[in-house]
């Protein structure tokens, strides 16, 4: 049985941890900065074998897997401090970190082993992601450590996939926009439902058909509503709707004209 | 049975007039600017009873309800050139067209009975669409007129809803950024993976769970990635990412800030 190390212990790291408890693989350490965090995931799982620590020293250098779910910022101060007789496969968990933040800016390995294990996906604690669907994304930094995190991947996930950093960057980038803006607009329509005393309930339908749409269609060929008809009569009574709400009348404004350029 | 014209053949007309023909209303005429639409709807229809046509002057003014299903800003010169000897409900459906479209700037009533039946949801011809789930907003010029279009739209929906012309555009307005805008955000999705030799459906998963978890939640309290981290880092580095495309970073950029102030 694979022996795994998990640095980290964010909303990845849980999601990661739970599934990865599923497989083959045994976490036998959890490390956070704040013990109490790690303890937390620990009791989550309900696997006592599981020792907790804050202190990256005290990391085992004899296990199969290292991954290191932490915030992008976070990771290379933890390559840093990882102890240097670690053999075993290190990964990262992050779309927008290239993989050679495991070198020395000499290109120098730091470590034998590394690679990346990147989970497309949005993971907030409040709610159950079904693994299945969710794609992982590998770069390691030779063929063989590739097959080992493959099989690593593909216990937790039958969407496997191989991405240079800039491709899984471009994937984060538009993870961004595809997810994390999205929820933004759906913040702004439910800001002005609720000025108007109206529940953001009534929206839901259309939220749900349009995300259906793109889920069977090219988003480019399904554009409906004013801009999309070059309708400026409309538009207009939109950005007088939104008079006195500066950034929201500006945003309307812009993606707009985007529409109506029809330039992507 | 009650008598219904239905004047226009675009994307809402369509749907609408499939429904209308499922329930006990009867289309006794379709009008559209260019007389080739109309019998195209009422072929989709395969209704031989409806007659086509393509002159105001000609429709029958002894129906109980008229349906104005046509594009806004031509919302006005079809009321104007209707004839007047109507005594019919008539009815637009417009998210962003006032009900005093049917009076006079003096503010007389240009006729006796009429209203607004708009039917929130995304219509394209190439889906079809369950009428269950989309509210249909009304609003009348009496309470009188009330009860019938909301018999009207209760027959093609059990979602109806009285809205006045502020609330029904606050509902327009709020479409717009949660079904147009959203698809906008795909799109652009799209475009950075197509660069990047990655295909849409990498992302698919993603988008189906993020408009899922709105269906659900208040998107408010769910949002993630690196904005509302404030990771400063991770932005930047998706900013140097898309240098060149000055669009696309700046809505980025614009849209981040926006959720870095938590403003909405």
């Amino acid at each position: 049985m694979k022996s795994l190390v998990l640095i980290g212990s964010g909303n990845v790291a849980t999601h990661l941890a739970k599934q990865i408890a599923q497989s083959s693989y045994t976490i036998k350490q959890i490390y956070s900065r704040n013990l109490e965090n790690a303890k937390a995931l620990k009791n989550y799982l309900g696997i006592q074998e599981i020792e907790v620590l804050d202190n990256l020293e005290k990391i085992q250098t004899d296990a199969d897997f290292y991954i290191i779910s932490v915030s992008d910022n976070a990771i290379e101060s933890i390559v840093n401090n990882l102890p240097k007789s670690i053999k075993g496969l290190i990964l990262h968990t992050s779309g927008s970190t290239d993989i050679n933040i495991f070198q020395e800016s000499s290109g120098e390995d730091k470590f034998e082993n590394y690679g990346v294990l990147y989970p497309l996906q949005t993971f907030s604690k409040q709610k159950e992601v079904n693994f299945l669907s969710i794609p992982f994304n590998i770069e390691t930094n030779s063929a063989d450590n590739l097959q080992k995190v493959r099989e690593l991947a593909l216990s937790l996930s039958p969407k496997v996939l191989e991405l240079n950093s800039k491709q899984r960057m471009s994937l984060h980038v538009a993870a961004v926009f595809s997810c994390n803006f999205v929820n933004h607009m759906y913040v702004i329509a439910e800001k002005i439902l609720k000025e108007n005393h109206l529940d953001f309930e009534l929206i839901r339908p259309l939220i749900r058909e349009t995300a259906d749409k793109a889920l069977i269609q090219s988003p480019k060929e399904v554009q409906t509503g004013p801009a999309a008809r070059k309708d400026q009569i409309i538009i207009q009574k939109h950005i007088d709707f939104l008079q006195g709400k500066t950034e929201i009348s500006k945003l309307y404004m812009d993606i707009s004209n985007e529409i109506m350029k029809g330039s992507h």
